[in-house]
């Protein structure tokens, strides 16, 4: 097979020629000063990383597929290191297992084939559990332990144009078995670590956001986040104890007494029909049903009685006089609200009022920034919006009871159901929210780790032969470039478009050489508070000619190297991106 | 990010646990002897390459997710060194562009979504022609060169369990646009060029069939077949002028003056209904309708009318008499006929005799093997059955045409069609038949370029520590190595299964240690009649201590080497796998 090495010099012309020329703005009559001002999916299209077939369909085209590759690598790399195997399963799956775990019911959001008993999956818990069920063969090869990256599918009714709401998706799902929960939690851990390392390779400043585990109990289900104000999602962070969760989760209590006049009330039963629930909220406010249930666990928020009908179960009437006798009333009053609120009146003529249980105090309404944080009552939240770009659930074994995906083990008379976690991450996303959060008036900025390319090699005169033995060492030492050698395209227009593509670097050859320009457009992440190339600069400075340019906020934008440093410099600039 | 070579020792213990130990024959129960004896689909099951998760889809687990990358690794690399970009378009295509190209009419193998407008596609020209229509801005930027990869969807309604037809398949689809014939004609030779490149790396011998172009002319078509008796394609060879061709488009000569007795006709209208096309041919044989279209290639193969209902047309009554005037009768004759054959009885009382006019001597009829090849009217065919795993294709304007995918250019006043070529390479349908070709008594047998691993290496007593140093070596040389050790399983029994797996080379760790045994199971291809092992063996004999053990057919199955020399011999050995 032909080396890499050659593939580079010789397919770059042709690369470009496609996917830069045939760019909306490269043309004369449209020009970059459109950039600033139109939407981040508009800017992918216009730069043919993407095309949309169809509202909510998407074409990876080839320098978005490139940035997609490289996402799936870092993912592949990370989830392997902690004993994942990639497989990758049919798109397709059989009505019947969803029928089993209840999840088809009226699920509008789920593709299905017409006349065939088939549907798109839009996740796999359904057909992994029933692949493992059917193959286990002993305890002893657990845990079982699989990822895939491939299309997910999802009929959204509204999608927005561009990546974040899309009838099909990109995504990496992976899922866990194993033989109880202890191990289950143990694996839960790696992939947490996993995820950290995943999101740390790619740069950006991401969140963790706490989540209830619903029926399961402690706190191991997590969402993974960028903060931007694009997002759809509302997190809150609180400044004593750190905790971050998503509004849907965040309790919290008033930061100061504050009169809260108009009082507004909604019912509920306990699912064993025992108990009316009223709940008494301020009416500016809105209600979150699941508060409620840390309380009485034994709600049902996802009744279809009207209220009306809840409370007539409550109505004292000739039929219903003895049945009364056991129920109970439970008062819930949010913990914003105060004796000299306007409590709307009781609607029932209840007989037995020491029935009636009456709970203040309870914060059961979204939170808003400044109330005080609902986890450990002390500190101050505040709120960020934020795009979810990955989970990770404990799943326990609601998917491996309703599917019988059971083993044998030593220890225990019966066959236990297997324990489960599942792990998301939206690759998509992760795509369109870097591209949004960095882009800025001259376009996108990839990290370098998922640059299409990490330095566009740029010839003054155009033709790159004088440079050959720089090019060999380039190739030797795999730096990750491409040449624009395009005939009759300015040197200008390279660089502009060069940068509204993204690419951290941009290596001029001129008529200095074996003095090398280097250009940067790379955003700079360097925790550490130093840039890895100021310490190369300090030790090689006189050795490698190198002179550093800089703007007016003292941000080096151009370096000056000789060739011989070439690749350390390279090197140097783009760990920190 | 964790470098490669900590993986390879780290995962590897996971890896053999949930793959190698749940293999159904690694119980005691069934043995490894069943083997010989079961289809290769089912082989590739137990062995967890594949499952399927209902008839006609596929679940690609760990392994064969290995092997399907490697050979897309391939197809990637040759593409790329024709200046084909990759990319991946959406799996849904809106109905609207079918109706267009009319491929949707009555298709009953095309999947299509329940309530909405869209269906899972089977190839892409539609949507590939859609995007280039909407986004190309010049001529200059041709030829546009796109391929991909990824799952196809044919509602086939028998699926066989396997991967050779089936309802999802991994297909690598290419589409070519040119601005006229002549660029056009230069992409499919350089396509052509990368498929033989594709296939001389996957070692096994393959064939070039070629194909008419039907209305475009030219032998611009061609397909790529492995030989093998479970195919379902049928080939035959010219021993004279050495053309393959598939028995759709095989023109043939009877050998020898045969008597043919019983002659069957069929009846052919032209598609301007003026002409009547009688076939007879012997009623023995197979009618192959598009052989009379290369005589009269305006007749109507696809006419939906009955035989009488033809006929009708030129029966002569009082209503017609004058129009029948215009109309003509041909009848063509099989070459395999003769003067002694027994026709049947002309069933029309057609009155203008001078209307008709009589070919004799024309192929139509399907060739068998022996007979005289219709191509050279020299050589003798012979016939082999084979496998399909490629197609390449000059489309001409066909969708470009109905699709409006049209360009100016600065030579001619009205806006072109663009001249496109597809090019598809069937890769489960490669997976399926180099198992079924390669396998043998022992298992699987994989070309060391798509093989699961290239290596596995085996510790006789179990642990790897004292031979860290050839490890780190195996390392640094990129050895496509996998350890199995796994505790409680025998010597004996982690051979044969890697053995089983195909896995080329073992190399077995024990008491001889620094010396090194070499097991051999990868089928052997060389070319050039000699093995790159025994050329090294010559020169390096005595530096290595290198011993070979060899069968009674006096094939190497066995190489004792020392550690310093394993590198050069493993290479070697692996370069004719």
């Amino acid at each position: 097979m032909i080396s890499r090495r050659l593939l580079h010099i010789k397919t770059v012309p042709k690369l470009y020629a496609t996917n830069i020329d045939s760019l909306n703005f490269s043309q004369s009559k449209s020009s970059p000063s459109v950039i600033p001002t139109i939407p981040t999916h508009e800017l992918l299209t216009k730069l043919n990383l993407i095309s949309h077939p169809h509202s909510g369909l998407i074409n990876w085209l080839p320098i978005g597929l490139t940035i997609i590759n490289k996402i799936n690598a870092i993912i592949r790399s990370r989830m392997n290191e902690v004993n994942f195997e990639e497989l990758q399963l049919s798109l397709l799956s059989h009505k019947s297992l969803w029928e089993q775990t209840n999840r088809l019911n009226n699920n509008q959001e789920i593709f299905q084939l017409k006349d065939e008993p088939f549907l798109l999956s839009p996740t796999a818990e359904e057909e992994i559990t029933n692949y493992v069920k059917q193959n286990i063969k002993s305890y002893k090869n657990l845990p079982i332990l699989y990822y895939q990256i491939n299309n997910k599918y999802r009929n959204e009714k509204r999608p927005r144009s561009g990546l974040l709401r899309t009838k099909e998706f990109l995504m990496k799902d992976g899922y866990s078995f194993d033989i109880n929960e202890k191990e289950a939690m143990n694996t839960y851990q790696n992939v947490f670590g996993a995820y950290i390392n995943i999101f740390n390779d790619l740069k950006l400043p991401y969140v963790k956001a706490e989540a209830d585990s619903g029926d399961i109990g402690g706190s191991l289900s997590h969402e993974w986040h960028y903060l931007h104000q694009s997002g759809e999602d509302l997190l809150f962070e609180c400044d004593h104890c750190h905790s971050i969760s998503n509004i849907e989760k965040t309790l919290s209590f008033p930061n100061e007494e504050k009169d809260v006049k108009d009082v507004s009330v909604r019912y509920f039963i306990t699912k064993d029909g025992s108990t009316l629930v009223c709940a008494y909220y301020p009416s500016d406010r809105v209600l979150q049903p699941n508060f409620i249930k840390v309380e009485i666990d034994d709600i049902d928020v996802s009744s279809k009685l009207t209220q009306k009908e809840i409370l007539s179960q409550f109505e004292t009437n000739e039929q219903n006089e003895d049945s009364l006798m056991n129920k109970k009333i439970i008062r819930i009053m949010d913990s914003r609200l105060t004796s000299r609120s306007n409590f709307p009146d009781f609607p029932l003529s209840f007989i037995n009022r020491s029935a009636i249980t009456t709970f203040t105090d309870i914060p059961i309404v979204e939170a808003q920034a400044d109330e005080i944080c609902g986890k450990c009552e002390e500190g101050k939240l505040s709120s960020s919006k934020a795009i979810e770009i990955g989970h990770t659930f404990y799943l326990g074994d609601k998917y491996s009871k309703s599917l019988d995906c059971t083993i044998e083990t030593p220890d225990l008379p019966d066959r236990q159901n297997l324990i489960m976690g599942c792990y998301g991450i939206g690759i998509s996303r992760i795509v369109a929210s870097i591209a949004e959060i960095n882009r800025d008036s001259n376009g996108l900025i990839w990290p370098a780790i998922i640059a299409p390319w990490n330095v566009t090699i740029i010839s003054v005169n155009g033709s790159t032969d004088p440079y050959n033995g720089l090019f060999e060492k380039l190739n030797d030492e795999n730096v990750d470039y491409k040449v624009d050698n395009r005939a009759k395209i300015g040197l200008g227009k390279k660089i502009n478009q060069s940068n509204l593509l993204g690419i951290p670097l941009i290596i001029i050859l001129g008529k200095n050489y074996p003095i090398v320009e280097i250009e940067i457009r790379g955003k700079r992440y360097d925790p550490d508070g130093e840039l890895a190339w100021k310490k190369l600069y300090e030790s090689h400075k006189d050795e490698y000619q190198w002179k550093v340019e800089y703007d007016e906020g003292q941000n080096d934008v151009k370096h000056y190297v000789h060739k011989d440093g070439i690749i350390s410099v390279i090197n140097a600039l783009l760990k920190d991106m």
